[in-house]
């Protein structure tokens, strides 16, 4: 079975990040001012032929922690569904 | 009241991602047979300051429009939910 799974790989809490600074700096000049606590992170999407659901998670954390995130600086949430 | 906004910006089908290109070249030499169509796109998350969540929705949207994505090559998922 085929499983579409969506990997968001964002920086720990206190890990400083300068793209989201730069976002946030950048907003008062556009008129935006009830927005805050900007963070940047990655959203990696894949598909993944699998077994079951379990079979492909198993897959996806792997995945996640040996080649898509740094788990010193960056934590990871994974979401497993059916393939669209 | 205040919102947590989660925008994954993706690059549109058809745009070239070299990112999710050198992931998939990556994988069999891991081990990892199973897995194909890997695309690498951004997840920005902040928070908004708005009388509801439609507000706060129409918001994100705007900043998403004119700060976080090229609409060009970029399509945007907008998620928003009360602040945790």
């Amino acid at each position: 079975m085929r499983f579409d799974v969506l990997v968001e790989v964002k920086l720990r809490p206190g890990i400083a990040d300068p793209q989201g600074a730069t976002v946030e700096r950048a907003l008062p000049a556009l008129g935006f001012a009830g927005i805050d606590t900007v963070r940047v992170g990655k959203a990696i999407r894949f598909a993944v032929e699998a077994a079951d659901e379990e079979g492909a998670r198993t897959q996806a954390v792997e995945v996640t922690d040996r080649l898509l995130s740094n788990p010193v600086i960056e934590e990871a949430e994974i979401t497993v569904g059916p393939a669209r």
